[in-house]
């Protein structure tokens, strides 16, 4: 999916929610748990389904699937043909953050590209360039640098200087230059929102995937005041805010009234 | 499984061999593919049931079995298996590259040494201290962090300074202080034995996970010389060079003459 695509959905849905899945089967409803065989695809499945139109992508958290093993690693390839099959103007990520030498995120890039039919994928930048471009190479696919995430963890090393500025800002500006780097975006934890401003004139193309509003303390005013762009240029993802909204029987429509709370809230922002 | 087992296995196979398996379709020998339906794992078993006494630990690539999708991830689980069943004193190391937020790392601990009983897991540790204490959680588990890779894009930021030093260096010196620390190792390409001398100082009592050497060039007596410590603390891993020493129906043959010549440097230098 190009870009030009995402920012035509994001118009017509009046949108740039993010739809993260996180599946964990210590919340989803009891009543799933006991009449499913893969009650994790289910689940899932049955929030796409209640707020596919209210958002532009959906993100798949690996981890919260591999936890379970090759079974649910199999869900995942199950959950992604499903939104794509019925659902094909979805922008579809694997939050997975990949990476590793050249040969090897190449097998990746065919894991997620070839294998299963995403859209996107979030890579570690810590191996540099060589192990992000082959995610490159697929037209239309897209890699998401990790570049200054929500965590506390983001002191450790991204925001060390060095060469007199963060580390985060040096992965932007070098990566904007190696091959197919139109195919970058980047990820911008929103409890940075004083952060956004300088991302964006750094990466002023690119889109940025902005996880941690809500739960986690992120304004979406400040998100969007500080990181949009022309062409909009933000994916906000919500993932526990929508997903377990509610533990029990209500849990499709109590995603529905969460989901439609940010989208009502992005329609004033883009209006 | 303990670090002074690593080393008894080391002292009693006269090895620090680790053999890394990254099986590819289009170089696995022609009759596997064809009588087979799982391949990759009946060629990775039958490379280790013919390797396993030459070798202190086996390392999973995750990216060559996903690759091929759910199937190619119901391999790594079905391989695993059946190396703890049949070999436990063999150390596994799931060479996957993860890393995230504490609560999503979380799940990739279970996924790895829950769901599935790998001994270590590697981790990019871009996202810093919260991203990789979850893994050391695990009683006699190990997280294998990168720290200095062999691949060109090393130099993006890895090799970069920071605090007047370079970044894989923040990287070893920090993490020696987050929590059960002792479970940690660290990956260091062969290819930069240079470093070695430099690395080892800075952690004294950690395993090294050693890739690089063979196929990449790095030499094996150099580090040996820069590297072991008073517990050997090295494991050189060999992929390709075992793996594929033959395309033909030689192949287990010619994989075991690989590592014996690995075997008996490493047998040399020990003793």
């Amino acid at each position: 999916m190009t870009t030009q695509t995402i920012f035509e959905q994001i118009q017509l849905k009046k949108s740039f929610l993010c739809l993260g899945l996180d599946p964990d089967l210590e919340k989803i409803p009891a009543h799933i748990i006991s009449s499913s065989e893969d009650p994790i695809y289910d689940f899932c499945k049955s929030i796409v389904d209640e707020v596919q139109h209210l958002c532009v992508a959906v993100k798949i958290n690996t981890a919260f699937f591999e936890a379970y093993g090759p079974k649910g690693f199999a869900s995942i390839d199950r959950l992604v043909r499903y939104i794509k099959r019925h659902y094909p103007d979805l922008f579809t990520i694997a939050d997975a953050k990949r990476g590793d030498i050249g040969n090897t995120s190449l097998r990746y890039a065919k894991a997620f590209f070839e294998a299963m039919p995403f859209d996107a994928i979030t890579i570690a930048p810590y191996m540099g360039k060589d192990s992000v471009e082959p995610f490159l190479t697929y037209k239309d696919k897209h890699a998401i640098l990790l570049a200054l995430t929500s965590n506390a963890g983001a002191e450790n090393f991204q925001l060390q200087t060095i060469n007199n500025e963060e580390l985060y800002k040096q992965v932007l500006k070098q990566s904007q230059h190696w091959k197919n780097a139109s195919q970058l975006m980047y990820v911008v934890g929103a409890t940075k929102a004083e952060h956004l401003a300088e991302i964006r004139k750094l990466v002023p193309e690119s889109f940025l995937l902005v996880p941690g509003v809500g739960a986690q303390g992120g304004s979406l005013e400040d998100v969007y005041a500080h990181g949009a762009n022309e062409n909009v240029g933000l994916l906000v993802n919500s993932s526990r805010g929508i997903l377990y909204a509610d533990s029990g029987e209500g849990y499709v429509e109590a995603a529905f009234e969460a989901a439609t709370m940010l989208q009502e809230k992005m329609k004033k922002l883009l209006s």
